[in-house]
């Protein structure tokens, strides 16, 4: 039993808020499939802590860019759903963010050129619109016609400002850079908001980092560098420092959280 | 390097209580993908509680009916595996649904048409049939082999009834609607039996909620209609009435869990 | 809006420690689908135990034999990323294994012939390869280029040998078989790593079970043979001896975990 071929391939990837234990995620599939049965869905995660739009924009801005062009990115993080918030549908760099206007989607936007509208045309959306679940009855719908190739300026009115996600910067002085921890990962390393671009390749054989009062030494290039139980400090596959324990978790051990104060010692001598 | 079109599109959607930490998932997949490397496999949740079928079945009746016409429900909740309880293939509103007859796919199937077919025609099933894990040797092929377009006849014998699943109904005195929380889910709301359409518009402008001894006030349209920590009663996106905390637990705070008595005073003056 | 039909139906599996929450998932799926945006994406589990080798193994174990042939297994349990272990391809009966030279897939190829190339040829990777995330930068980008039909020859160095995983067997004396729990499930089932092929049917039937110093009984058939609430034992579906509490969790009720010792006493009378 053949059927036709299938429409061409879309990737539509979901990252939420929605946890796995409940029939939401299954929901938006569903919307999803019933419009464009040959689209791959495909999850990023749904365990972004409830109503957490850092950790959602993290998390986006981390995986969205390392999928194909045209990859339609659908992320709920939506404290403000039924409210004066705005739904969009951003285009940037060949890709497509839909979702709520709270900055869920500012650091994959950063420094490159985009364009956005705001959802409001009826005729793309589930007939019946919830309060409370945008994600089924608004943004499936709309990721589901943008892979079958709807023009996005039919969505609605174009919008010139998109909300922004204040995000702590570190603070460069004299010689050291006093940043933070942004996020505590599934390992317990942390990963800092201090980025690789902001140390020069001589910084980076120099530097010393302490956390809160504590010496974790050297900027390491591996967690085999060091041995098993002790920490360390490295540059993390996304680009950011990060404060590892080899073989364990620094967040237990060192007992940090985001926010927690990472400083690096620049020697110039 | 070109293949042949695959076989038409087949969605097959997976819900269980096996959780995400072992490998009988996986084993579920790589059985219908060995069928039918075509198949779509959607994964609607596996955290399902161990044996609770009633969550199977409230999560499943949520999503599964979201899904286009053809999609597969592979449901395992499974407590009578290996007992006498029956595997049964049922069809209804165009969907198929596979899984033991224990009342999983009730709520599916409530006020709509169906035909089932006990399972028992071996040719469709894995060689060896073990005693404990029915959804990977006897489940997940007959999901492949329908999604290649078997004739659901073939697999055993016509069922004219089917063992439903008892669940508590709200009870309507004078004029309160007297109904309980049947589930809290990830974000701590807590969803009730008490439907939508038990309540006219003019009720749901007049109602008000008491959980316990605890008045929540008002029937509201969305969460931004509360205040950030305080609680308030809303029609989910499911149309059920929901307890929600704004941007917190309602289970936490209100501690709520199934079976939670829910009041709804109708005010007819 | 039909496209051209999309590359050959490819299966690429992925099992992980990296958890549900982060990013690291979509990153190696991004990877992936830029490479073959027609490959199908399977995930078996990502809650490998950080670090747990020996879990990861047993999963894989378990649930690649059931993927169709051609089917690409992606594995990434890698406590030594960034140190002297080997990236490596193996392919046995039909099948392709990608991932570090640490174990990870010795129980897949036990008894079996196979291949294994070393992952050098740095065409084939991520341009820029992170000394913490080969998943991403070496397995992923390899495992989508053997889905398009690379030759893994082409990848590097034949490998005549590999890192073996030294895992503990059951011991027979005179008429008892002394084993181990292995590994607890998701529903507190006690897996042990006493096989059924240790056992004749004649001993099957007349064996006697003792947990420590408990006494199980017999070996049943299936959870159903015991009241709710009460231990049992029962080969498992996996093929092995395992340890259960019907609609309980025998882990937590037996205080069971990884190491503890199960003895089956073989009557010859």
């Amino acid at each position: 039993m053949s059927g036709p071929c299938p429409p061409r391939l879309a990737v539509i990837t979901l990252t939420t808020d929605f946890g796995y234990e409940d029939s939401y995620v299954g929901e938006m599939k569903g919307v999803i499939l019933s419009i464009n049965p040959g689209a791959q869905c495909i999850d990023i995660t749904h365990a972004v802590r409830p109503q957490n739009i850092h950790e959602g924009a993290w998390i986006l801005n981390r995986a969205a860019p390392l999928f194909p062009a045209g990859t339609i990115h659908l992320g709920v993080v939506d404290p403000g759903v039924g409210g004066t918030r705005k739904p969009v549908c951003i285009q940037s760099n060949g890709h497509f963010f839909i979702g709520p206007d709270n900055g869920l989607f500012s650091p994959c936007l950063k420094n490159k050129a985009w364009k956005a509208f705001q959802i409001e045309n009826k005729k793309y959306l589930r007939p019946n619109i919830s309060n409370t679940f945008h994600g089924r009855d608004i943004f499936a719908p709309v990721a589901a016609r943008l892979s079958l190739g709807l023009d996005p300026a039919l969505l609605g009115k174009h919008l010139k400002q998109l909300t922004p996600l204040p995000t702590p910067s570190p603070v460069r002085k004299k010689s050291t850079l006093q940043g933070e921890v942004i996020r505590v990962d599934h390992f317990g390393n942390a990963l800092t908001n201090i980025g690789e671009k902001l140390l020069t390749s001589s910084d980076m054989k120099k530097a010393a980092v302490k956390v809160g009062d504590f010496s974790i030494g050297k900027i390491r290039n591996t967690y085999a560098d060091q041995k098993a139980g002790k920490p360390l400090a490295l540059m993390a596959s996304s680009g950011f420092l990060e404060i590892a324990v080899r073989e364990g978790s620094a967040a237990q051990i060192l007992g940090l959280k985001p926010g927690s104060p990472v400083t690096v010692f620049l020697k110039n001598s």
